[in-house]
């Protein structure tokens, strides 16, 4: 069930600079309970996402407005916002006058991951495919999203719930779909995102709530060794909410009470859903 | 005018995996007097895109036999091909099994660049977008252009004719939407691919042709100092055939002769439109 451009339909433009090129900017969003949670930094990323690509993006009020006309129905499913620069233009150059951006509004089902998952833990491996370096589009969530593709394809195994990528330098990065944490020596450690990867809107949470907590937080960079002397281990993305790390390849990892804390206080919040 | 997957349409599937996560691969093909020029050459990197990204590629015979089916008028025009995953999945993991992919045909006018351009020369600057370097995605001509879409709209002005872009390294690749080649010391130069880039077919063709002419060539890795002590430069794609670059910055450079008498050669054996 897509919304494009405020009219029920599922085409878009073949001339549309998203599929041309990749030229825009998305945000998967969990609905619950009848809300769209953590719209705010949603819409503030996607705004920045816009900036930072030269694009125009559309009013908060036009967005949320687009989202309630969706026709959700049950206690959770998940909303995906696509906007990209619009159609046209002569190759690579962006049109000039700036064009109206392509709202695309997509309504999906929950996804049926196991509840497990975020009880228990999961099992993840690491990729092969890397994350290049290019500042510029760091941290935001654009449409060029083939090294993740390329990631998530290595593996097809249920057993297996995410796989973690490194950049091209060896540091670990993220999830080919989520945001790393890690604990050690009662430290909340999460990698660098000022050369490639998403910053997350869960990430963003967690490192705000980590103060109230009195958890001591670290943006830093490591590799993979040092990953595996890690005390706890989890990933976070919107849906998924919090996944505790078990194990990763060899490596074992204690479903540690900073992860279950953390999770306890982003539902208590309304962060993420239960 | 657009041919997609057979049949005369100007839109695609939202859902389709092009427009989703760019992940497709395109080819830009010079048509001159009724033929595709380079043709194979084209299904060749074409084939090795598909293969790169684990994506079935159609046929050779099939594109072909679409080609023809688009209504080309006059002496040149350029057909752009795009082969895209398909439609579906969920979330960035490749379908299960490999769907067929998506073929959009899509036919242009010859842009309207000055025909000096290729005989007087052109202007070149230097962009500040830079280009990540992924040795796993280089080469290949994938739908993740939003470095390319950044560093095309740096300038507007039409007196500066291409961009040159660097890796995050420093080192210079190409051109936005172009392949560098430079003559020094009568080597023919052009910057090494193996980590950013797209290994373009005039390139290719170009570095072929250097044998016939006795002209000896070298791939390597160069900055932008040494640039700027080069003895010739010069731009090629599939449809701008050959552009010397007279002027980047505040460097002024020679229309060579190795310049003029590689660009004679490739229209001699019918590789770019004259």
């Amino acid at each position: 069930m897509f919304l494009i451009n405020g009219r029920f339909s599922d085409s878009v433009s073949v001339q549309d600079r998203g599929l041309q090129y990749g030229d825009g900017i998305f945000e998967t969003i969990a609905m619950w309970k009848g809300k769209s949670l953590c719209w705010e930094a949603h819409y503030r990323r996607l705004e920045e996402g816009c900036k930072r690509l030269g694009m125009h993006c559309p009013t908060e009020d036009l967005l949320s407005s687009e989202i309630h006309q969706l026709p959700v129905t049950g206690p959770r499913s998940v909303v995906k916002i696509i906007v990209t620069r619009g159609p046209g233009g002569r190759g690579y150059q962006p049109p000039d006058p700036t064009p109206t951006p392509t709202r695309i509004l997509g309504l999906f089902p929950w996804p049926d991951f196991p509840p497990e998952h975020a009880t228990a833990g999961i099992k993840a491996r690491i990729c092969s495919t890397r994350l290049g370096k290019n500042p510029q589009l760091a941290g935001i969530k654009h449409l060029n999203r083939l090294e993740q593709v390329l990631a998530r394809g290595e593996w097809s195994s249920p057993d297996i719930a995410e796989g973690l990528m490194l950049d091209c330098d060896n540091a670990i990065i993220e999830g080919t779909m989520s945001n790393l944490f890690c604990v050690k020596d009662d430290v909340l450690i999460t990698p660098d995102l000022s050369s490639c990867g998403i910053a997350g809107i869960i990430r963003g949470y967690i490192l705000e709530s980590a103060t109230q907590l009195n958890i001591e937080t670290s943006i830093q960079t490591f590799t993979r060794r040092e990953l595996f002397s890690m005390d706890e281990l989890f990933l976070c993305n919107s849906v998924i909410g919090i996944w505790p790390i078990r194990e990763i390849e060899q490596g074992a990892f204690a479903l540690g009470p900073r992860t279950l804390e953390i999770r306890a206080l982003l539902i208590r919040k309304e962060i993420i859903a239960e």
